[in-house]
């Protein structure tokens, strides 16, 4: 078969994206690594290129590596296609440079484009369909990270660039009820999908209701006000050690100034908090909490994904009840692309939904993002359910 | 009301038989703490003994505290009830002794007793239930705590004593098949059990098939000799890492003498191992990496309790794939007691069953035990479904 | 030659001694380690035992050793003779129980009188003087050891028992001035002393002063009032980082009551603080400070050798300013006691004198004491000089 | 008075030779901090700047400040002059940049090269001669950094630029030997020097001799080929941790290619070890281990001054038995400049001479350099006494 023009389309435009987000970035921006999960700008460009020169062009004949030593430097978990540098190392590389890393981005997209001008075969149109979504979740992580490193960064500067990103609304509130009965969850149907979602099954769940809205900021500053974060009561033993382990006192980028809460955004850099937007850049522990302090309760996964057409979403992803567990049917794929999601389903808990910072045509309502419950640099909020 | 002679009678086997546990210890055994989470025997003594005083007998008129300083050293993890010494700690206090402990033990039986052959509430005869089955849960704790600080020391010396674990026996391999269908799933009835068993409900499952045996300590052998512990792509990313950091090669206790598998028990110390006996002290890392091996998986806990009338239990805690999370409509205790279970509900699994080391009727057919991923002190096994 | 009768006796005297300073405690107060700096009492009984029978008796035609397995138990640093329980570990040991390591220690004390009752060699000669002061020094750090436990216990019990530690004496301020010249330092004679100690040698020292007092506690309380503990110029770096990481505002042992101050001390428990004591359980980096802080300096130890008959010194073993180091022509002896000393002599601080800890002729004005800059569980002082 | 020509052109030269050093690196380069000692290039040009500002600018009348915020970003460990980033975060800034670190470079120059031009005090003096020194002192580290940099990147990139390091030269081994008595220690003299080197006085050393040359890589690969890495004897207690803790079997750069030693240098990247070349790299841990399997020892800083005439020096920073203390009379300065040295005189060894990296007109024989016994990313070599 000879590769869709919409794929080539699909391909290319992600390509670009990535460089774009990257745009106002300064060289020095690309290469640090403040913490151990926010990634060097420039790993990410060299990652989602790697995994292209790895899974796709490696095979093909008369395919000359970039350079031997990429593999290596831009491997990141896949423990069964060679070594790697260690995940907490990646900000100590002030080499290969960003110019080198564009350079290799340029030769693997004009490497791939040549071998999607030709026929291929549908294993490759897999792998490639695979490889640009893995990117798209790159660019979202790239998004995240320089917020953290811009975030953290005594100087506070703007992110700058042409990035938009949705204004919120809220709406009147209203509680969305459900009524018992088994329910069909999963992806169906030939779009991509990752192997998490796949396996189509039923569930059943009790009759529950479910919030139009996110919570806000708003609705956060009371929840601090009324010493939601000193109250012991309202916490899982671990996520009260969390508490007191790192003083976490607000949400991650929140500064109070002057007895007024301000944050840290991409547009503005440190600003007012916008009262009515939805709270984010919290951990599961603190939803948790929250919830527990309404008398409420976060929804499962499963309730998320019945209800979702009845409400808007996509401006926060959204802690769920739900543990990250494998759907009942759920196969591993053979080898490296096994260790995609497979590997991970344990002791951490599904996000449902997207974000501001999503990319295009990226996520969809059966999609399962799933994070360890500390974690709060990706924009995480929550909505209650009861 | 008055307490039925039934109760009095539990109460005092109950307290008894945790003196039975501890009759074989030396002195110095009642002391040391090797892990964080194994507990000198003498905080166990006096823990469960403080539990009666704080949450029954401080309340009762007239009552005066054994000791001022006790509830300091023996509170647990009540955060709502006061200071405590940090876990950490327990293994580095030589006093109270083990004859105060014993005194303290004998002062609180007493003042119970007194309460009990009075006329009591519903409220006092609900706590000193829960008391009781509070105890028998440390008493599980006390024998594998014990088998810890034996076990671990260089001496290897046998705990002796007149208890005596049950015998396995192994059945010919069955798989039992369980049909697609909305099952119910947790306590009925007035008997006890705890408040994350409550609130029956309806779960959907599809059909499934699970083992009538628990996995051999022969077939772990032929796990381990197949490589099984090197395999990266049959763990999790959090086992592999666990696994390499703490140098894992085989379940806990075993040791290979001259290229001969031998492990150590209570009541023999260190001798070859049992083929037939079902494996033991495993974490869930372990019993997820033999399922994947095996091309099978583990059981969801609600598939072990629709199936469990079907097959022998109670030798081993089963790890299943479950997250210990709670039960729909679930409702924390008020006050102190509420922590006892709700606040675990993250980032654990289910167990399920039982093991040779729980107390009799103690444990229970929709009983739900729960430990985080790594740990295996406890007598833990695994039973495959598919 | 036959062993003296003197050799006899102080042989026995000292293994007497031992049992005695252990005499007040309870079977739980020998097997806890609660630091790593502070090992059981029953590691200390059985590790001067150990010593004996490993340097001396293990090469007696005939001797058996008391059982295989407690060289491995009872062995501390020497690397140089096998394998060992690591350090911190030894508070998880609960076997040999107390009443073993008490067999053992009769054992080997049996059969060192043997030994000594026939003819010996000068070689056996010098290993049990060896072995004597060996277990001297570890009498001091039984006592400091035990009082760690027992007071860091929340009960902080009394030590009890006929041990009386010497009472203290202020003498009117002087300052002894000793001019400038090449002077004698280390040991001579035919006395036991440390290898440490040998190598008589000449030094030179420029005029100084030294103050015939220890400071005390009524002198530290002004320093700690003047906020000496919060003064970042009057530390060391590393000295400020550790009275940060550990939260230090007074020595060990101290504790404010209603805005008093109060010490625990094993005679009497927590008690009100002596004003004219000299100060105890301070680390060199206090001293520095304090000295700093008063516009003064610590002696060296060649200073303190130097002046040391001007003085009375013995109730507190003093910080100096001088670094743990070879004297010049220093030779480590061959084989396992050779690790006895020169080993430490980097990143240590001398300490000179003695302490009301410290065993009957063990100390003497050439003893080089030496610890770690942070290290305060022993009966450590200062004295300063100009 | 006004400035000599010579302060300024000594002011220019230095200013000038900084950038020199950094003109070969990438921007990306200047940004990593691959550990806590190696600091990113872009600090130690801008630390090295705001010195400038921080002591003599900022009480120039009509002086702005080029940033508010770079005070708190460069400073190091100023703890008397205000907040600072903890130095673990310095390779976590991306901001300010490279070319806005050269710009404060460019602005401070010039507001003190006006002051220069001006009438100074004789305070402006010192502190402009202290602040050049201070600039040499970090041009080593630069040098020192970069190689960390550089040689622990996977790509091993050489450094390339035009600076030129000294060929080594071996001479035929003679012992220098030096007759006991009294000598003079310390700088005098009106020419710069640092506070520790001050306070001449005198010190009696009994006879020795001292080696000509430097050990060479050809007698290290000697000490690893006997074994010296694992002999246990041959280490300070702390130096045998390290050695296990960091798994230590060469000095650092160095690596076994198909059993063949090959080292990282800056001028050609990965490449044989030149066998005449002083040994370089090494921690005093090593150099200690290496002199007793010698059976011989390092000098002191004392034998090393008294000799220094009779050698040549200056390829290696030569580590010394000396800890480094105070010279008896040595005085803090008073304020932040006090901080300079006294703070570190604890815990770490003197080393003597100077290195191929270090800076023209730096060094001098009574300069006393120091660094704990662990590190080793200086030039640091040993020579040999007895």
């Amino acid at each position: 078969m000879i590769a869709t023009q919409t794929l080539l389309d699909f391909f290319l435009e992600t390509r670009t994206h990535t460089k774009t987000i990257c745009k106002p970035l300064q060289i020095e921006d690309y290469v640090v690594q403040p913490i151990v999960d926010v990634s060097p700008p420039k790993w990410h460009l060299g990652h989602t290129t790697w995994f292209f020169e790895e899974f796709i062009l490696k095979n093909q004949k008369g395919y000359k590596l970039f350079s031997d030593d990429f593999a290596f430097v831009f491997n990141s978990y896949y423990e069964s296609v060679g070594k790697r540098v260690v995940r907490t190392d990646r900000g100590n590389l002030s080499r290969p440079t960003v110019a080198q890393v564009y350079a290799y981005r340029a030769y693997v997209t004009n490497a791939l484009l040549e071998v999607l001008e030709k026929e291929i075969t549908p294993e490759i149109e897999k792998l490639v369909t695979i490889g640009i979504h893995h990117e798209k979740q790159h660019q979202e992580l790239l998004i995240t990270d320089i917020k953290y490193i811009l975030g953290n960064n005594p100087l506070m500067p703007e992110y700058g660039g042409g990035l938009r990103f949705r204004e919120s609304v809220k709406n009147a509130q209203q509680w969305i009820h459900i009524p018992e009965g088994v329910y069909i969850i999963g992806h169906s149907g030939t779009d991509f999908c990752y192997d998490n979602e796949l396996s189509q099954h039923k569930v059943y769940t009790h009759e529950y209701s479910i919030s139009n809205n996110l919570v806000t900021n708003a609705e956060w500053i009371d929840f601090i006000n009324d010493g939601g974060y000193n109250k012991t009561l309202l916490w899982h033993a671990e996520g009260w050690d969390w508490v007191n382990a790192n003083g976490i006192k607000a949400p991650m980028y929140w500064h109070l100034v002057d007895n007024e809460w301000y944050q840290y955004t991409l547009e503005k850099g440190l600003g007012k908090i916008d009262q009515d937007a939805p709270v984010s850049h919290i951990s599961y522990f603190e939803a948790f909490a929250y919830a527990q302090w309404k008398g409420l309760r976060l929804p499962t996964e499963f309730e998320w994904e019945i209800a979702n057409k009845k409400f808007n979403w996509g401006e926060r992803w959204e802690w769920t009840e739900s543990a990250y567990l494998p759907y009942p049917g759920y196969m591993k794929e053979e080898g490296a692309l096994g260790e995609y999601n497979g590997k991970f389903m344990v002791n951490q808990k599904v996000l449902r939904g997207g974000s501001v910072a999503t990319s295009d045509k990226h996520t969809r309502h059966t999609y399962r993002n799933f994070f360890q419950t500390g974690l709060r640099w990706q924009f995480t909020g929550l909505r209650l359910a009861k």
